[in-house]
């Protein structure tokens, strides 16, 4: 008799066994199994998941609450069929906000310094010595301000550089310029690197576009360590291809993984990486997502609980 | 009439107008000159100076001090001829420490996330997603723990990788594990990413070789964004083929510019970076020698004087 279930739902099976077996020492109260395994959808108390299948949620009809393998539930909202009176959890332990610093701080560094011209210089051989503006000189400018946002921001004000924010609200952390909603021209007007780090929601599909880009100034830099949906692929090809934009770093797509043949892969002035910004580790994320559902289950407050009408 | 000369000497023509170009409206009361262009030598009283050709400064008898363009004064030492009793005012700005630290960070940061593994996979098409530790499990090691290795340590502890610092004396901030002159075995065996940041001197030239690089752990990375003169280059090139070594980020070489067809160049495991990690431009460096020289004729502390005999 397996008792109360714990569900778990990932699309890469040899992943999905890896967070189980820690999982399962950490909620001992449960019997934590993938949901190809349960067979009695009514004890299954939470769901564990990255990319549910449509409908998958709905089976459990004693469902407390979703947990998000992420800090977007974006993935979770895509079930049209998702029980919406049930909460989500979404996953966003100090290793996440730690990780997602390192990314932006590494890539607007590497930018910053003009790395990527530097190895396409190792590449040919050639010594190509060149000054590179000061921090101050440099105009950063985070899209979203929450959790991540912040702590990114703070981090790159930390190297000296001219930091700014933009979020719906308009609020952020002290020391950080910040600019809402209806700032969003006047940001990218003075932004050089661009960092977006948006939920994805309705209002922030397809954000960067023909028409944001083009507010950068000429030449300006993109870091999308946020959703693929927040792009428009083909709006920055030309945004490239124009010299409108100098150099996009990439880390979500619209498909992933991103399909072989796919321009990004070869473009000179586009750096893959394959969502690795913030990738949570079975270790330390076994240890916040168990601590999450102990505290809900203890009736304690969870500061990443949210649901699937709030969009984020 | 020249009047009071402050002679500039660096090997690029073109870098050295644009100094020049920056120096004079910040120096007033003298008269800056190529060397080349000097007519009576008697006027020097200061001189400016990258990489100075032997005998040129003996040959000024009313030199106040010599200026290095540089944190190092390796390159005004290495002048056998040089007269020993006159200071050199070494060229450590606010900008050159952020410089270094940035690079540091960058390229820490960069080696931490696998980001050449992520490189080679985006050439081959390839989505490579894997974990990689997390800061505080990644052992970062500073030899040399003056003005620049100080930021540096400091800039990468805030992004909590566990930092250690190695310096003839010990001494180093608060928060920092020490490593002193008998503790190179130590502090090299707890090391998994070690950057460089010596003066050099007779003492320290050499200091990266098969002996100190067989101490780290296996599979160690280095950084190295001091002188090319402390790697022994071919005891690299074996610590790299035998796997001693996984990665080294080389600013700096035996001979610069590194000559075409040096196996650095072609190597998947070495990043080269032309000498840059913290080049100092003519407008902030200007402001920064400019200020030092005006302490200097003013009787007032110069923070960054030192003497050829002391070494660095």
């Amino acid at each position: 008799m397996p008792g109360r279930i714990v569900a778990v739902s990932m699309p890469r099976p040899d992943r999905m066994e890896a967070w189980i077996a820690e999982f399962r020492p950490l909620l001992p109260g449960f019997t934590v199994l993938p949901a190809s395994e349960v067979r009695d959808a009514g004890a299954v108390e939470y769901a564990i998941v990255w990319k549910p299948p449509a409908g998958l949620l709905k089976g459990y009809p004693n469902l407390k609450a979703t947990v998000s393998v992420g800090a977007g539930i974006d993935h979770v909202a895509a079930d049209a069929e998702y029980p919406r009176g049930v909460p989500v959890i979404k996953t966003i332990g100090p290793d996440m906000t730690l990780r997602m610093q390192e990314y932006v701080c590494l890539h607007v560094l590497r930018l910053h310094r003009d790395q990527p011209r530097l190895e396409a210089a190792q590449r040919r051989g050639a010594w190509d010595q060149h000054s590179t503006p000061t921090a101050r000189d440099r105009r950063v400018g985070i899209l979203g301000m929450g959790h991540l946002g912040q702590a990114a921001a703070l981090a790159l004000a930390g190297f000296g550089f001219d930091v700014a924010g933009w979020s719906r609200s308009g609020r952020g952390p002290e020391g950080i310029a910040m600019f809402g909603a209806e700032g969003l021209e006047a940001f990218l007007a003075r932004t050089d690197i661009l960092v977006c780090l948006l939920p994805l929601t309705a209002e922030t599909e397809g954000i960067l576009d023909a028409r944001t880009l083009g507010m950068l100034p000429k030449g300006a830099c993109l870091v999308n360590a946020a959703r693929g949906g927040h792009l428009v692929e083909e709006d920055l090809l030309a945004a490239l291809a124009s010299g409108q934009v100098s150099h996009a770093t990439l880390d979500v797509f619209a498909v992933e993984p991103l399909p072989a043949g796919h321009p990004f892969w070869s473009h000179p002035q586009v750096t893959v990486t394959p969502h690795v910004a913030s990738l949570i580790d079975p270790k330390s994320g076994g240890r916040v997502i168990a601590g999450n559902i102990l505290d809900f289950e203890a009736g304690e407050e969870v500061r990443d609980l949210t649901w699937i009408g709030r969009g984020y």
